[in-house]
């Protein structure tokens, strides 16, 4: 999460303006690219042929997805293993350190604190350096990705190499962070550079929905192997990153998932440190009776209160982050020092979990997988609140302290994670948040747990046969709960079951996740939902429940009236106006003013590109030509025996206009102000030549530049030729009264990023996924863009009949166009107005020219 | 599984034509049900009263969607332990009465095969008697209908009844038959029922998208309150039903059905049949080392082997039915006496499992869950291959036989129970495919186990210490991978997770599902898609995987070119013939023949209603008047004093004309067929008041009876007037070249049921379901309806370069339809031929009246 630099308003518009970079970028390279591939070709011609021929016989066989999807599990897996083992490296290092300093408790807490300042310290420099975007967690880009937003920096191979190495450097630091978030990007990173590696080979990896489904299963693979989890992987990218999730990706992600999640089991065998293939945090839970029903109730306060709390943890990251960016002093001095806040929060949390010190109250000496290992354990901690007489293991011994109730210690560890994560997570190195929140969410469960054994210490009786209560079995339902809270899903509790591989507990986990879900739902965003808001990634937020308002709020009330078009009967002119008035990405194209009736949508960079031929280079030197060959006939007919000279003269004109002219109202993708900057360029190119030529030249060149000027507004005025022209001839279209909830359904569906509203073929306006975020947004906070909102509500209480005779009356706007009534338009005042501001420009720039002389 | 009535071409067409009427229906109800309602609430006023107050706060306080949720879940709880009680009890009723006669052998055998054959024989004849739409799995069926298709007659409470009293008496019988396919559907006729009682209170609930939405929820219900597993039933109910899947509806299907299954197991503790809540099919395999890892290729074996033996059964089961279909005399046969096949099925399964016959030698005396119980148990069945020695425990006993050895008689279990499933799910009774493919698979799986205990006695080594082989775990794979086979789903796994309790075996099971699901997809349509294509339903088939020609199959080779439209210039004749033509839903309208730009699509219903208001009584009888108004002051003028008298002959022919002016050309909804029909009867009409009146009445009759033809034909020859007809001013469109893969992509996802496709705002061209139905097994069978192969093969090798070159020529169209060029129609003739029709029939009317005179 990049606290500085990208947290700005600027992101969503950075975003945008990117994609549709990428996008012409792809456009423009795709002859070269071809030229390109060719040359790859005879470079590699031995290698690429039997490559080919490999491929192919792999590819027949086996089909290219299943290699694809092990390839991707198989990577995934190594490098989730790399990384465990390189960050318990790291984590026995701080502790073998500060053990063998236990002499001197000044240098131990030196060396305590220094070891994870100067990994957090790093890890934020390596990630500011190599590439930003690879801070935080990755989930809501992907989210954003995945929903069709070309996010171009977010899967490359830099990103890839600072990701894994800062979130090495940051978990092996000790903070309370996760490895799920950074290991879902870590994963669609994986995915997309094989992909690239892969089309390499030729195939169809180079179809862009193919790789979208691909991105969808790395997403399963990277919280599969994260966790050993493919079932729960799956379900919780699915919930994580979808909004419409297509049945037919589902094998993809599980294959790949559960290929990923065995050979990382696998490994963890052949590396000694497991006898079998088992899970993670295995816990050993009696079967035969898991739990008395009438301990129910008490599951169920679990997932309310993590409910409340998962809410409150999502708010506390969003304050935190809205403070360190209002407050502009503070604002001003991190960004100089970029390093200091990660060291100086890595200070304080570090600080406060010594050993020895306050981190005596909080079990601060283990690690985040051995406080797990600790909630999940099946005995008892207390026993009528007196913690002397229990055996403790190794783990547990943590929890016990000479001064403090075992409650006590909880309460604290508790609190004092709560905002530390919270806190920790807003560091701009690579970092999730569902372990920290996991944790603190079996902390509490345990709390709850050992009071309810406190409590009933006999267990609650059934039938006479005593069970004790199992204390670590509230610790999985606090931690599911919590995490399903926080994240808004309720595939936790399948990741709960194979991470403790027993699943014993099934319904009052479901119970309490659900509960969690419902309350946290209720109150705020999901954590990924609530940084993409933070960041203003271009995302649609999702419909909230039982809003009845959004099925009575319909397109009209919300679309923009004031759409740009162009007609069949539109001039160069026109065209150079709608380019540059704005940032649209595609322009409606309607058969006339009057009629309005939407042909197709063509996009901007097809417009430029006409707009661009039209006034091209070679036109201009066809013009000149053609006026030299009738100035030369001129000539002749006036001066016979001169002709040779006047030929030549005329010659030298033209190449003089060669080298300077190009186009004199330069068309550019940027329309604004690189403009402005080519057209200096194009004045300096006029001024070199001009000059080195004599008084007289210089003004024959300007009589001809007024000349190609004329041409120019001329050819402006030409009207558009669009046969070479690309255009879509079925844009998405809605009607009037399609309602909100529809609109969202088919934008999310389809991954929309604009519709037309047409009324029976007539273009009447758009809708944008900014309007619609707007209507959304709007329809939940009440104050917001309800256009018409009397109308809307008095729309709900309309019957059926009056609903088809206000549909009836459309036809009369049928009628009327049909009877060739003209619309006005407001685009003839705005077509007057850019004209003359095109005049003032037109001025401005013979001033410049006549005063650089 | 209707085997004789429902198993025709027709179905699909059936279904098509209940969908109009229901829309049709609906919409002519539409101003009586509002009057019915104002009638209700004067009669329940008080109680009515209250009763939205009471709704009203609780929906507010809590939401709609949670009270429906629950109250679907406790219903279903219900249902589900109440029929799983009466089954139970039937069950032992079999037993005890085979029990009792164990004396004579004979007797005995009597009992034993009478009592299912009653049972099914009741269960078939009460289920054709009462709705015969409730035989069969139902799973196909709630497929299509949450793909947009209506199937009326499928959510009625008569089929509730008829399914829920069908399936407790099959399941009753002992046959190998399940519960999960018509749990499905009858939690979904729940859900309809309840949303139909719900809009009683007025709410949401007649929202056609809350809904399907709800539906999907039920359909996760039925999954987990079957076993008692939700998270198995959420994802198994998506996989098995859905397409696309929103995963805001996730929360849904997870809350009512954990609230289910919750409940479910509630009653069981709260009967005393359980100590708390647990799995239904409770394991108790080791939990420290579950399996070496060196067993995985075993587990591979078992998935693959799985994979061939789902498909199989899949054909197996396809194969009885077209046998049964193909056989004219057997089917003659069976269809006058439809409970014999049952009946005669029936008799052969069980005399096979008579335990003290055949049974013995595959446990026939065991019931589907006591055979599940013994398979998973932990203990092996062998050692060294001897039988001996083990100690039997009551339903292990079943499979020890002095004669033949365990693996004998497993094989002849697995083999005999094979084709006794599938030629038992083929019966006409509610009934599921799923529980007897599970113990089948259970079964094979146990074998394995067997033998691999058999073959390794002391286990695989693994550095000294020895772990015994579980047999009981390679059943559990076995089950999973077997059922996963036959439904294509991965959930299977899920569900045998929460089914046993165990989730130890989490990786063997997914490894075993995937490659089982990997191998049956590639063979045969899993078991929903092969019944649905039995059935012919309106579905639309998956695309295959990796089968590349989608992509390079257009639109333009796959759609109809010959479209039915209406112009705005159309006149009633155009309409009505277009009407007569066939069972289009709905037809587009564009500006004109020549132009052909597609403003938008009108039902058929709609059109009709259109006609029928051009040529209703009220217009005639104002045409009469009028006629006669002028015919009075004709008479007036000619002969003052007898006005009178011709002023009453005159309102005497009005009065005759009124009560027998029917539509002359009658406009039903049912266009050829009843037309006639009611003409005929229109004749009647005409009939009986002329043949009392003299000959000269008649003959003015006949005279103003060719007057009210020529007004009719005259009135047929005017424009259409669109302004009182509901226009769908954006019916979705495509272009000629949009990929296969993405207009199935779009079908789906919007659930379509036709497109039109345009090129620039022009028609072109229709796609329909059944085009892209064709066009997708075209393209995955070779044969098919290419209609450009050669084209399209050629595309994949055409560059980007060529194929924006072809689609800058779709330009010239738009040119040359703006320089009106008009495109010679095949409409016309059509129009001529129709003509000479309809004056035929009109000679044809003439000549019937005059000779019944």
């Amino acid at each position: 999460m990049t606290m500085y630099g990208r947290y700005t308003q600027e992101l969503g518009v950075y975003a945008r303006e990117e994609a549709a970079r990428i996008r012409e970028d792809g456009r423009h390279r795709s002859p070269p690219l071809k030229l390109l591939e060719y040359e790859k070709g005879r470079c590699f011609s031995l290698c690429g042929v039997c490559a080919v021929h490999c491929q192919r016989f792999l590819m027949s066989r086996v089909g290219e997805d299943w290699i694809f999807l092990i390839l991707l599990g198989l990577v995934m897996a190594l490098v989730s293993f790399v990384m465990d083992f390189c960050i318990a490296l790291l984590l026995q290092a701080q502790k073998w350190m500060s053990g063998g300093l236990d002499s001197n408790v000044i240098l131990q807490y030196l060396a305590w604190v220094t070891y994870p300042v100067v990994l957090i310290s790093f890890s934020a420099g390596f990630t500011h350096i190599v590439a930003p975007q690879a801070a935080g967690s990755g989930i809501p880009e992907m989210k954003t990705i995945l929903r069709g937003v070309v996010l171009k920096e977010y899967l490359t191979l830099k990103t890839f190499v600072a990701k894994v190495v800062g979130l090495t450097c940051a978990l092996g630091s000790g903070l309370p962070l996760g490895k799920e978030g950074p290991f879902v990007h870590i994963a669609s990173l994986c995915a997309a550079l094989l992909c690239k590696f892969m089309s390499f080979f030729g195939g169809i990896y180079e179809n862009e929905s193919r790789n979208t489904e691909m991105l969808a299963a790395a997403c399963a693979v990277g919280v599969g192997c994260c966790f050993a989890a493919p079932i729960g992987g799956v379900l919780f990218s699915i919930e994580v990153t979808s909004t419409f999730f297509a049945v037919r990706n589902y094998w993809r992600g599980f294959f790949a998932a559960t290929f990923s999640a065995f050979i990382f089991r696998v490994l963890a065998v052949w590396n000694r440190d497991e006898e079998t293939i088992t899970a993670l945090f295995k816990t050993r839970f009696r079967l035969d009776f898991p739990f008395d029903l009438q301990e129910l109730p008490a599951f169920a306060v679990i997932g309310i209160a993590s409910g409340f709390g998962g809410a409150l943890f999502v708010y506390l990251n969003r304050l935190i982050v809205q403070f360190m960016r209002k407050q502009k002093t503070i604002n001003k001095f991190l960004m100089k020092k970029r390093l200091l806040y990660p060291a100086l929060v890595t200070l304080l949390i570090s600080t406060l979990s010594f050993p020895p010190g306050f981190g005596q109250f909080m079990a601060g000496q283990l690690t985040q997988k051995e406080t797990l290992v600790s909630f999940f354990d099946n005995r008892t901690w207390t026993k009528q609140g007196m913690t002397e007489d229990f055996n403790y293991d190794s783990h547990s011994a943590a929890w016990k302290h000479p001064q403090a109730n075992v409650f006590v210690i909880l309460v604290i560890f508790i609190v004092m994670k709560f905002w530390m994560s919270a806190l920790a997570t807003t560091l701009p190195v690579p970092c999730g948040a569902f372990m920290p929140v996991f944790v603190i969410g079996a902390a509490f469960g345990r709390l709850v747990g050992e009071s309810m054994a406190a409590w009933f210490p006999e267990g609650i009786n059934t039938d006479g046969i005593i069970y004790p209560i199992v204390p670590g079995g509230y610790a999985v339902v606090g931690a599911a709960a919590l995490s399903g809270a926080v994240t808004h899903t309720v595939s936790t509790a399948v990741i709960v079951f194979e991470l403790t591989g027993q699943i014993s507990h099934i319904l009052p986990i479901m119970i309490a996740v659900i509960l969690a879900n419902a309350v946290a739902q209720s109150l705020q965003p999901s954590i990924y939902d609530s940084i993409i808001r933070i960041k203003k990634l271009p995302y649609l937020p999702e419909l909230g429940w039982g809003h009845h308002e959004k099925y009575n709020i319909r397109v009209e009330d919300i679309m923009v009236r004031d759409v740009r078009y162009i007609t069949l009967n539109s001039t160069y002119r026109d065209l150079h106006e709608i380019l540059l008035i704005g940032n649209l990405k595609t322009v409606a194209l309607v058969e006339s003013a009057e009629s309005m009736i939407l042909l197709g949508s063509i996009e901007r960079a097809q417009l430029q590109a006409l707009l661009t031929q039209h006034l091209s280079r070679e036109r201009r030197l066809e013009f000149i030509r053609d006026r030299a060959d009738a100035e030369r006939k001129r000539v002749s007919v006036v001066s016979t025996p001169s002709s040779e000279e006047g030929g030549q003269k005329v010659n030298h004109e033209i190449s003089t206009e060669e080298s300077s002219f190009t186009p004199a109202r330069p068309i550019s993708p940027k329309p604004l102000k690189p403009a402005l900057k080519r057209t200096s360029t194009a004045e300096k190119n006029i001024e070199i030549p001009t000059s080195n030529i004599t008084h007289t030249h210089t003004f024959t060149y300007l009589w001809k530049h007024f000349k190609i000027e004329e041409w120019e507004e001329q050819q402006l005025d030409e009207q558009v030729n669009f046969n070479s022209c690309k255009i879509d001839p079925a844009p998405f279209q809605l009607v009037e009264r399609t309602s909100l909830h529809k609109t969202h359904t088919i934008f999310s569906l389809l991954g929309l990023d604009h519709a037309y509203v047409t009324s029976i073929g007539r273009l009447i306006g758009v809708v944008s996924l900014r309007e619609l975020r707007k209507a959304i947004e709007g329809s939940m906070t009440v104050k917001g863009v309800k256009v018409r909102p009397p109308l809307a509500s008095f729309r709900d209480s309309g019957t059926s009949g009056t609903s088809s005779e206000s549909e009836a009356t459309e036809l009369h706007k049928l009628w009327d166009r049909h009877t060739s009534i003209s619309i006005p338009r407001e685009h003839q005042p705005n077509t007057s107005d850019s004209d003359e501001k095109s005049h003032l420009f037109f001025f401005f720039r013979i001033m410049t020219f006549l005063l650089a002389n």
